[in-house]
């Protein structure tokens, strides 16, 4: 915990100056004040975490993060998990959505290998296994408390290692059979709402797996007696190497003044724990999609956050994240190359 | 009406065979079945819009309709009528929201003078002026039933052009001081809702400025007794020149099969009265994002559509329908460019 304290003890509050300057320059385009709406709130917030008017955010990645989950032996997934690892390697080759939508915005995959069962040795993939897969949260903790903080440690060393190569701005993906019912789970946990409303059908369940994976979400708090007000104990018993390894990005985002986007339910879960951990985090997140997952709605509310785009998405992998980095580049392209009211010829827009 | 209703009789119904074939490509992607939700939806029904899995949208323009209203004489816009042919001049000249997002996208402007006032010698903008600004609706009606047909067949000729030039996909936009009290005007009349719900602050009015449109809007439904059923006698009487011509365009987009999207609250009431006009141009379009003048959502419900993006922007110009085009851009990038089951080694995810 001393470790995860002193990269908290880093995290500086947003730069005040930097936005009002943001907020000045944006009042002086030509156009009725205001009426970028969320793109202005953008760039904005953006100033502040970066502490920079005109930040560069030229290079961008998504970090995935891929591991299995023991609670897959309760059969709450109709796939088997294989498929992580399959997945995973599928990320290498270029064929995935994740791969797909990162070539058109020319974001750089960060795939990390933070628990997956299988040993991976495919190129492209970075080896940070905590174990082999998670325990089956059914009968006992996923994790052990260390194992969860490593984890997180492991998402703030990646964001760390993102800055020095000059990143300006990362996007949040994940990998990893059983993972919305983990996500379920430390869902129901952090903001207290009954297992009813958090578990859904994941990439698509029938009613019979549904009702199964509500069972087991329960089953899974009621065996572990997770503390509310202990996003690791929450972590580490109910969680996932992935989710709190994504918790970690989002905390090494405020440390080291990224933005960071969620993506679908999964992201969104580990930003909460993230912000449970610090509340100073928040700061640094940014929405990008509103999942078609029934969770992700009250965990985003939970968050105070509003999706940009609702595309009714639920793919996972960073996909709807990676999307919004065309709103940053939208709003950046507005915020540099639109005329003020100068040079437009036209006096400001005033109430009338 | 004799050549409108010839234009009319040229719309297909959307081409199944094309639809069929697109969602079994999509259903057999390395991805859970409908995992990209509304973006399948878009593949899906541009295929049947197209006649072709496969089609080609890579040409992209926004029609920006510019045009003066009369209305502008009862004060209720905080800019002079003279900020029209300002704005619509400095289109050309690529500092305006819409040149810094059109460039993004890779989309060509084609800048119709619909109707301003001034004279506007300005190479880059298409003189298709019916007449210069309308009447002030408040006193009679806006224009003649002639001159709003001839706004309507305006819109769809520039369609056929577009379609001769091999563009692919449709942005709307629009430029005209006034505008929002006549596109709240038409939406009153044609979705039966009151003023006090349709009439917003348009680029920033102040309560006073507010409550004079509010009353405006009511004294020029009173003294024009628009016909709810008839879109061309409600577009004379209360529109604008701008709004008949984005009619046109989206009719222009069913007749010649190219998809067209709306933007903020005056496309989307122009999407309205083409639709009334004649309901089978409604698969021809597409929503984009979420305006935040208050009227917008009541047409867009009306309209059956949801938007893709909620950025609470209200600049107009087309800013919020050329940003969809991304949208298009990744789903066919999904679509042609992700693995298929077979070659990422997976079985197809089956309810368990």
């Amino acid at each position: 915990m001393n470790q995860l304290n002193e990269y908290l003890q880093k995290i500086k509050p947003l730069d005040q100056v930097a936005m009002d300057k943001a907020k000045k320059r944006l009042d002086n385009l030509t156009k009725p004040l205001g009426s970028l709406g969320r793109l202005e709130e953008l760039i904005i917030k953006t100033a502040g975490i970066k502490g920079e008017v005109f930040p560069d955010i030229s290079k961008k990645a998504v970090v995935i993060m891929c591991s299995d989950n023991g609670v897959v032996d309760e059969g709450i997934s109709q796939s088997g998990r294989e498929i992580t690892a399959m997945v995973t390697k599928n990320f290498t080759r270029g064929i995935t959505g994740i791969n797909v939508f990162s070539a058109l915005s020319g974001a750089e995959l960060v795939i990390v290998d933070i628990g997956v069962e299988e040993e991976l040795l495919c190129e492209g993939i970075l080896n940070k296994k905590i174990r082999n897969g998670t325990s089956n949260m059914a009968i006992g903790p996923a994790m052990s408390r260390e194992e969860a903080l490593r984890a997180v440690l492991t998402g703030i060393e990646i964001m760390a290692e993102l800055k020095n190569r000059g990143f300006g701005l990362v996007a949040t993906g994940e990998m990893g059979i059983g993972n919305t019912t983990t996500s379920s789970a430390v869902a129901c946990v952090l903001t207290g709402q009954p297992h009813n409303i958090m578990v859904g059908r994941g990439a698509g369940l029938s009613n019979d797996g549904l009702a199964r994976k509500k069972a087991v979400v329960e089953k899974a708090i009621c065996v572990n007696k997770p503390n509310p007000e202990d996003a690791i104990d929450v972590l580490s018993k109910v969680g996932g190497f992935d989710i709190a390894g994504l918790a970690g990005c989002f905390i090494g985002g405020a440390v080291y003044g990224i933005p960071v986007i969620i993506d679908g339910f999964i992201s969104a879960v580990a930003a909460l724990a993230a912000v449970r951990i610090s509340s100073a985090v928040k700061d640094y997140i940014f929405p990008s999609h509103g999942s078609a997952e029934p969770g992700s709605s009250f965990v985003m509310k939970e968050l105070g956050f509003k999706p940009y785009l609702e595309l009714s998405m639920r793919l996972g992998e960073g996909t709807g994240a990676v999307l919004a980095f065309y709103l940053f580049d939208a709003a950046y392209k507005a915020f540099t190359c639109m005329g003020t009211f100068a040079d437009a010829d036209i006096e400001q827009y005033k109430p009338l």
